[in-house]
């Protein structure tokens, strides 16, 4: 008769469901790397001239124009460096999966990174939105037929931003259910 | 001799400082829904007739008029509400204090309404400097010279909402140090 064994079955198996969540953690870290750095480089490679331009007049839309979008590129940039940083940290939670100080940690700089980069991603959103449909009552055309390239890059670039801020949000409860689990 | 002494006080001490850090959850998450409902209000009563409207024109600006700014009113009530609910699960927080579940639960909960809540404001922000400034390149004029009550409502409100971004940004990462001092 070995009459701790139930238990420590048990914890064995409670420890192997935290490392397949630290696993999970690893996985969409890597996923929102790709993401803010796709938008970040899409964005920031952002600019049309237009054929018809005239010798008086060059008609030119860069990103750079709209301080909305360089914050965006700075944001992403921010946050895909501040993710690949993490990567390690992660590496470390899948092998020790019981470490909780350096999971508050973790929590912290995931929900301060959540908070800038859905800050980026939503302004250049409302500023993407104005692009398109302009708004009549304070007298701002939309810009958008005639910098039809210029639009469908920078609407294409907030795919990935927001699928990064998607991927934090999950990043930060998984966390927070891993610590909860420990005994 | 009592041989569990120290170690009790020692248990009893760091429940302590968990209950501590609970009580600051509490009043933080009171402070927040202040600064949501008072920027909810203000952007939402915002309203502006010039004074030399013409038979012809009423020159009339009202945050309505901006979508931008709907989406900031609806996410700053939402987020509003959902931290008034909160409260009693803070509360319930501050009495059982080793409660882990409840507590990965409001991580998931506040990452959420973070989310939400930097989207709305930081939307509203880049419409508001927009409004400031203007911008050459997309020909978009500022309108802040004409609407001046207008804008200055709109900037303010601006404030409650960035103050509730930072609460929820201390909020989160709290949770998870009162769970993984948890033993």
């Amino acid at each position: 008769m070995k009459p701790e064994s139930p238990d420590h079955d048990q914890e064995l198996r409670e420890l192997g469901v935290s490392r397949g969540f630290s696993i999970l953690d690893l996985v969409l870290r890597m996923v929102a790397v790709v993401g803010t750095l796709g938008s970040a480089v899409v964005m920031g490679t952002t600019d049309e001239t237009l054929p018809f331009s005239t010798q008086a007049v060059i008609f030119h839309a860069q990103y750079n124009d709209i301080p909305t979008f360089r914050f965006f590129v700075i944001a992403n940039a921010t946050v895909c460096a501040y993710l690949a940083v993490s990567l390690p940290m992660s590496i470390y939670h899948v092998i020790r999966t019981r470490s909780a100080k350096s999971r508050a940690l973790l929590i912290f700089l995931d929900a301060t990174m959540l908070a800038v980069l859905t800050a980026g991603a939503s302004a250049a959103a409302a500023i993407v939105y104005l692009a398109h449909k302009g708004n009549a009552s304070a007298n701002w055309v939309a810009i958008c037929q005639q910098y039809q390239n210029f639009c469908s890059r920078i609407t294409g670039s907030l795919i990935g931003s927001f699928a990064a801020v998607f991927i934090l949000i999950l990043l930060i409860p998984l966390s927070g259910l891993v610590l909860s689990r420990r005994r």
